[in-house]
């Protein structure tokens, strides 16, 4: 919010990130109505597998993933249980990224994760402007976000013309890492494809022990750097390519051998 | 097929629509040779994972999606058992959009929804004209379709050229509700990501009823307007954003609740 | 590696294979990746479901999947077991096409298919001369492959900037099929999305066959030219698109009725 942040200016590139799954065509016609709008969007899908009606989860990845993207991307996330109920949307933008999701606390890790962001609410009379009239009880990503992404994508609204910004918007649904004396407690906040177990624990925690060790179902785990600095099949701890720590099992599934999955908690203490 | 129906003019999009699921690369070399005859095209997945050999499904999500892309849209869709044997490739042109599939049926869903449909075989010289020559016994989808979509997308045929209108094409798999006296009988055509199951009773059967209720597997259940409508776990009956009949559990599965999946029989009554 | 040989021009299309699935945000990160690099990039996915750490099947679907895509296209395959270890990055040219792949092994199938092959190195200077500094232990498709592959795909890097030909990689893990009197040993590569058993026994082993017959699992199987050849629910064998030997059984899924996965001996015996 300082006057040296950098403003976004759109790219043409929308992000995708959803609970809607790739077995329906929910996803190929929100594609569909950013085409309509914008023929040149250029679409990329974050994920689609977000846990459904889990907000944080969607929130988690977005906020550890949108820097791989062109500055002057709109990032959109549709993980909705109160789909046609009286909420908001909520845009934040954001290292000149724009974010685009319900206000349903979707957003609170990129607001945490981030330096520099602005908060704001979309004021009902700007999707009238944008010829957004009689909507869908329950698909708004096709008839409210889609529409609104493809407007700013292709810059003909600005993140200005949304509204007036906020100080705050609806807080998010996963806590915080609990440090206490030369520990910090932190949760299992999604398995990976390859079994995975991946935390809320920041890296910058660990930078702050000396000796860092990792406790989870009764084991202690060492840290390591990569998956291979063990034999396949030993389990490991390490700083994923994600800045999170993460429980590993070289070669295999961590989730599957240890029994674990979310919300499981994570110890990293002084050893 | 009267003189102010929309025409088909190419806006250089493609979706598609099939039965190979995302594990192989079936879908990518589709793509592949898209590219190779049309470089700018624009393909959008619509859905993969269609039921293995039941074209009705496929039908009945494009009849009810095809109108959120751009008008000039190619949507090719092929769910094919019998490919490989004499079956003929329907080409139907409605609303200024252009369909492509098998002719088993596929289309019949796309054919009855719409007010302005144009049916057509494709012309085996049509094929040979643009250089496809031996195909494989079993992959037109990257052989035939791809190939032909590619040309229309770009322009470079038009529909007419593709063979003379023809009166019916191979009916479709899908019965249509059945309509008894203040009572309407329909059917769970899919089930979504999210479990909800998904009917082929229109909107309209239920417009025509001035107290509408819903009965299946011995349950009458409350039409409302959203999910939010309800409590966490409840279940109820909705006009879904496809616009037809949904069965849904709110913040659940109806289908693993209910412990129903396709086929099973839904009714509207007067109540 | 003939004078003759079809030299690769960029044609700005990249195509992704992996074994990262799509339910977690990796492969979208590298799209962004992409995008910051050649904004025009044309990215098309060939397959993200490799079975987890397995690069040799990777290597058969790309063998047999790039001649369907434009030359001039960079195919990037990340199956990597030993991320973070100290493995080459390999770089294969042939036919026109760019692959790049961790050098263990799962470009092997690209070099035995091809006619025209120049294999090479990343020399690590490379990396440091397109802006590539630390890079994370864990991911490097996205933090070295797809910058690599931006910059080939955008043209302003070219194979032989790469490094110099190098005589041979790191060989595959499959083993070519056992050719004996009259008959050929071979094995089940992969099971598709329909349950069909794909095996690594090209066509050309058949051809040299006057009377092939096929037999797996203790059964002798008729080899057809398609599906529809057979009765539902019966098995045959057939050349598939993809040129090789495949098992399946009409409208039903030869895998689950065989009990049958990858890894199964098959047998092609002449008659």
């Amino acid at each position: 919010m300082s006057a040296s942040s950098t403003r976004f200016a759109a790219c043409g590139v929308v992000t995708l990130t959803t609970d809607f799954g790739l077995k329906d065509p929910f996803v190929g016609v929100m594609k569909g109505q950013l085409l309509v709008r914008y023929p040149a969007v250029r679409i990329v899908d974050l994920t689609h597998d977000v846990l459904a009606h889990w907000p944080a989860e969607a929130g988690f990845w977005l906020a550890r993933s949108f820097r791989y993207f062109p500055a002057g991307t709109v990032h959109v996330a549709v993980v909705d249980p109160g789909v046609g109920s009286a909420r908001d949307i909520a845009a934040v933008e954001s290292e000149g990224h724009l974010f685009l999701a319900p206000d349903n606390g979707l957003l609170a890790g990129v607001i945490e994760s981030a330096a520099d962001v602005t908060l704001r609410r979309v004021e009902s009379r700007v999707l009238g402007g944008i010829g957004i009239g009689t909507v869908s009880a329950t698909f708004h990503g096709r008839d409210v976000f889609a529409p609104l992404a493809a407007e700013l994508a292709a810059g003909r609204l600005e993140p200005a013309d949304l509204g007036p910004p906020v100080p705050q918007l609806i807080p998010g649904w996963l806590e915080e890492p609990a440090v206490g004396s030369g520990q910090v407690t932190g949760t299992v906040v999604t398995v990976d494809h390859f079994g995975n177990l991946i935390t809320n624990i920041d890296s910058s925690y660990l930078a702050a022990l000396s000796q860092p060790a990792v406790r989870l179902a009764g084991r202690e785990l060492p840290l390591r750097k990569t998956y291979s600095n063990v034999r396949p099949g030993e389990y490991l701890a390490l700083v994923n390519s994600f800045g999170v720590l993460e429980i590993a099992r070289a070669e295999g599934s961590a989730a599957d051998g240890l029994g674990l999955a979310r919300g499981a908690p994570v110890v990293v203490f002084q050893k």
